[in-house]
């Protein structure tokens, strides 16, 4: 009787585990449909800063960006996915896979600028917003320029 | 000093306009990302509830599709858009741009569903994420159905 449930326990734990294990390919292509999702967030933030601003689309934009960079994507960076193909080629540098504390501190301040942006597109603050927008692309950037091949 | 005024503002709203419009091939690109990103989501709630359940990483992963599903995403099913490339060709069928209150039925379906399930992934029980994940992946298999082809 015990070992029947400590076999249905391990079962069990084999399954999480399987369903867990993302493939190279998933990680890959969620990674760049994620990054292309706060792509088009940023593209309708920079619209409304430069142009008509409209309190309800930024924070709709501002939400989504927030969401995914606080979803965990360092979970799609699974080992052996430095080379591979998702909706295309990764473009990511192998670097990024062994820089742990500078690629850490420049997510950290990623999460931040972005918590910020939400924080601050909540209250329909339009300079505020342009602000804490350049600051969240500041650290896109910081990223792009050091992990990822042009 | 009027005309000049008016000159203007003009300008001001014919770049907001410009900025607002959106590229075909981006919009399905932006489209076909933000499902994918639900989709990367919705697996990572099933590998929970079938598997070992972490009430963290299911908030994380419900959040972002509840940002997804009220971001707006109808503003990217720009005219024209039934045919297209983005990251692959659109598989989205032309009835979806023509079936104007059965599209906003199921639309509204679910975001009530997106809305739901990130509520109840917050109390952390299990039971009621199972739930309510499985309505949502209801509203999205209606609409794969009727308006995505195979």
């Amino acid at each position: 009787m015990k070992n029947k449930l400590m076999l249905a326990l391990l079962a069990t734990a084999l399954t999480a585990t399987a369903h867990a294990q993302v493939k190279t390919e998933d990680a890959i292509k969620w990674r760049q449909s994620a990054y292309a999702t706060m792509g088009w967030s940023m593209a309708r933030i920079k619209a409304n800063v430069e142009g008509t601003y409209n309190k309800d689309e930024v924070i709709k934009a501002a939400n989504v960006i927030q969401a995914i960079a606080n979803s965990g994507m360092g979970a799609l960076y699974v080992p052996g996915s430095d080379k591979g193909k998702g909706w295309v080629d990764t473009r990511v540098k192998p670097e990024l896979f062994t820089d742990g504390a500078k690629v850490g501190k420049i997510a950290g301040d990623f999460n931040q600028a972005a918590n910020e942006l939400a924080k601050v597109a909540a209250t329909g603050d339009a300079g505020a917003v342009k602000n804490a927008f350049g600051k969240l692309g500041g650290t896109c950037k910081s990223c792009h320029d050091d992990y990822r091949n042009k």
